[in-house]
Order: C-alpha cells, then structure tokens, then sequence
C-alpha cells in the first residue's frame, strides 16, 4: 500500500479550487499519492474502494482549510469538538510561527478554552468583543442549504450564541456530515433543558414529531446526568425519518419553556468546507 | 377610628358579585365597617382618602376569593410571591379543616415547596402530573387585556411553565399592579439568562427597546448576583414608557440565544382577582 503524504504537505498552495456547480472542490497535486486515482496497485477491489484518509486526517485538512480564512488582528470564535479541536491547534501553530499576530478568540466551551490558553492563544468573551469577525466550528450534519445539526459535543448553547454574533460562520467537516435533510443520520439531535421537570420536556419534544418518529434520550455522563456548561441537561432526539420542515421544528422547539436551546443551527452558515475521499469540497450560499 | 374586622369574616357567602362592564366586582356587606362608605368618622381628609386594609389584607382577601375556584380532586399549579403565599396558606387550612381532600400541588419554587410542604399539602411534578387542572399565582403587573409582568420574585420560568400546563390560570393581585401598559409601574420586567455573557445578554436586551428608554440592572443578592433555581442570572429591565407591542417584544427577547425565559405572561390567565379599596374584583377574558 502507497505511504502517506504527511497532510501538512498539503499547503494551501498546492490545493487549485475547482467551480463545480454550486460548490467548489480543490482538485489535490498528482504528488500526493492519497489523492490521486491509483492506476495500479497491490491493493484488493475493496481496499481500492475504501477511503484512503482516515477521519482524523480528513478534519485536519478541512480545518487547515478554514484557517486559511483568518486574517491578522481578527476577533474569532472557536469552536468545540474534534475537528474545530484541529482548528484551534492550527491558530496556535500560526500564531507561534508569526504567521498570524493580534487574534482575540473567544471560546465556546471550557474545553475549547483551556485548549487554547494551553496554545497562547489569548482569549476574551461576549461581553468584551460582542462583534466576532469570523466563527469557525464543526458540525455533526450538514444539509444542502447548509443548514446544520450541532452540539453533540454539549455546547451548542454557547456555540451558537457566539457564531450567532460573527459576521462569518466557517463551519469544518468530514464528508460523513452531509444528510439530504437534518436528523437524517439517525444519530442525536440535542435540545438543551433546565434540569426542573426534564421528563416533561422531553414527552412534550418527542410529541411535536410524531411524524417523522423520534425517541428521546437523556443524555448521560456514566451513571449521572450529563450536565452542560451552563448547569443544564441535554434531550437528545433520534428521528426515524429525517425532519420535514426545519425551520418550523426550530421555532416550536424554542416555545417550550425550559427548553434553552436547541443543536438546530438554521441560516447561520456561511461557507462549508467538506473534506471527502475526493478532495476537499467548499460550499457557500 | 373604626375598628376592622378580621379579614377571615369576609366569607364567600357574605361578598357578593357584581356585573360591571366585562368585569364583576364584590358590593361587600354593610356590616364590614372596613370596605363601607364612611358618612361620618373622626378621620382626617387625608386618612379618608387612604386605603383602609393594608396591601397585605388585600393579599389575602384576593387569595381566598381565588382559593374558591379549587375543588377536591384538583391538580394545582401553586405560585410564588406573597400574594401566592397566602393561597398556599388557605390551601393548608382547608385541607387541614377537611373542606379540601385529594389535592395535589405543583410548585413553582423551592419556596413555595417548603411552604406547601410545611403545610401538609401533597406534592408532585410536572413530570408526572403534566395537565394542571388550575393555577393560582401573583402578578408584579396586569393590564387591561390580563397581560402580566411576572417573575420579580425570581421563578419566573418554573410558574411559566406550570402555568402553560394550566387548563386555568387565575392571578390573584391587588390593585396597585393594575397598569395601562406593561413594563408601566417603572418597577422590574425580568430576565433570565445564562450566566456565560450575561452582560452581552443585557445590552442586546437593553437595545431592544431604544423606543421606550430602558435601563437593565443584573439582580443582585448582596453583594454577588442572583441565582435561580435553575442556576441562572436574572436581568432586570426598567421601560420609561410602557413596552409598546407586547407580544412582538416576547417574542424578540425568546429569540436571543442565551435568553431562557423572560417575565411577559402573554394570553396566559384566564381570571384576574383584583382587591382594591372598593372590594374584589374578577375580571376575565
């Protein structure tokens, strides 16, 4: 089996973007053996079939990607979970070769934080910078009109208070992200509730979509609760079939008193950065 | 001056309703010296024109003529604040009598749950009991439409939601909370917040309404800010005018992320008891 290009070879300089359609790929260096269609091989139908990058390595070349976006002396907000985990390494990278100099980011998470203020990066909040100038973020899945599911991680409250308050949204993925309508992964879709009557919230969520069938699941930390940042649970609901109407979803969640927030994150993105099998992909709207 | 009589002789049976307009008001009867037309009295000018009970007296006056809309076998929303003290008391009372059997409350707060709870009175929650057959609770503000300000008393989101699992809702108030126009006594309009960013939250708040002047303040408990039950901070909003479009303005501060609920309880209640000077009145939709 060919060796690997180390991925950090994979400078933006030797990235072309493509128009194709809507949506723009970057068409990768015939150098990089990971990439290019192999012709000839020792390896097995299915091996050939099978993606050639990792996951990890694909969230690491769509951040990479994202944190070509960032300018000097940028506010930016930094997100939470393992690919925005890249982008926050990456900005401490930057930062310390002199390639970047006078960011202020503003984490979304106590996790995010201390990943940062372990890099240098210096850190500030809402209250100071309330105009963020660009939001860079993972996404658990993406549709086509780049709308998003968030908060797996369990921070989509402070997540989206703060890509809510960033003129730019850059959000990182890896190709496994993209559903043809939200919910559709089977995976959890999370609503953020006060503790006080959880139970009650979560019949009352699981009864607004009866037609698209959903379970809903408290989520736990071991034999307790999981409880967020900001001392609340997270309902996450599982859906049978996709959701029909997003937008209708999200407001008839957000009338449930109790409920703080929900990982539907609508009209908010502004570019998408897919990292596939194929190259890495750029949508925007 | 004229000695009252105690609060407790004003019984259902010797108060009676009255038609006015689209509201009832109680003629009370001519051997309650306290609510009769003074023809002739030592008094001075000025204490003829002050109000006879005390705002307390009033409390109760109008939480007993509320307690009468209970009946056995009810599933009870149990408010918070002084004037819902004294429902609760009442409720305590009967029980203890025997003229109430097979109640069950819900509690608003950890207060009123003490209370109750001291008082004998069965408890429960909105996880298992998630239709209220009837709440009764105080109001910092009712206007003409039964409009309220709720939540001075720091549990505002526990009373909305019990109160919108209410089949009825019956305020209890007395007469100096009657306004023209919510956010109209210059006196708090709450907020609860997340802590994270708090004071971004209060600007965006406070710049919600540049039309009728506001003022936000963080709720202070000595000399540290207030936490809710629900571990969150409150944000109190003081309006020059009255807020102009009530229900545009709750829906714009449900909108904020971050806000988890605000202190507008809009087409909630279903009766208003007013105690006045001049008696108790019932208004309702």
């Amino acid at each position: 089996m060919a060796t690997l290009s180390p991925i950090s070879s994979l400078s933006p300089s030797n990235l072309k973007w493509v128009r194709s359609n809507s949506s723009f790929y970057i068409r990768l260096p015939s150098s990089c053996p990971s990439f290019s269609k192999p012709t000839c091989s020792p390896m097995s139908i299915k091996a050939l079939s099978a993606p050639v990058l990792t996951q990890d390595q694909l969230k690491k070349l769509a951040a990479d990607k994202a944190v070509e976006y960032v300018k000097s002396g940028m506010v930016l907000g930094l997100g939470t979970g393992s690919t925005a985990a890249f982008v926050v390494a990456k900005l401490g990278e930057l930062l310390k070769e002199g390639a970047l100099k006078d960011i202020i980011g503003i984490p979304t998470s106590k996790r995010t934080e201390e990943q940062a203020a372990s890099l240098g990066i210096p850190l500030s909040l809402l209250d100071h910078h309330p105009n963020i100038d660009l939001a860079i973020d993972g996404a658990d899945e993406v549709d086509p009109e780049l709308n998003l599911v968030k908060g797996r991680g369990g921070a989509l409250l402070r997540e989206k208070m703060v890509e809510a308050a960033s003129a730019q949204f850059v959000v990182v993925a890896d190709e496994s992200k993209l559903v043809d309508g939200l919910g559709g992964s089977g995976l959890a879709m999370p609503v953020e509730v006060v503790q006080f009557c959880w139970s009650y919230n979560a019949k009352r969520l699981q009864s607004l979509f009866k037609e698209e069938g959903c379970e809903v699941k408290l989520r736990m930390d071991g034999d307790k609760p999981y409880v967020t940042d900001n001392s609340n649970y997270i309902v996450d609901l599982y859906f049978n079939t996709p959701i029909k109407d997003s937008r209708a979803a999200g407001a008839e969640i957000s009338k449930l008193e109790g409920v703080v927030e929900h990982g539907l994150f609508l009209d908010m993105a502004t570019a998408v950065i897919i990292a596939g099998s194929d190259g890495v992909t750029l949508k925007t709207k």
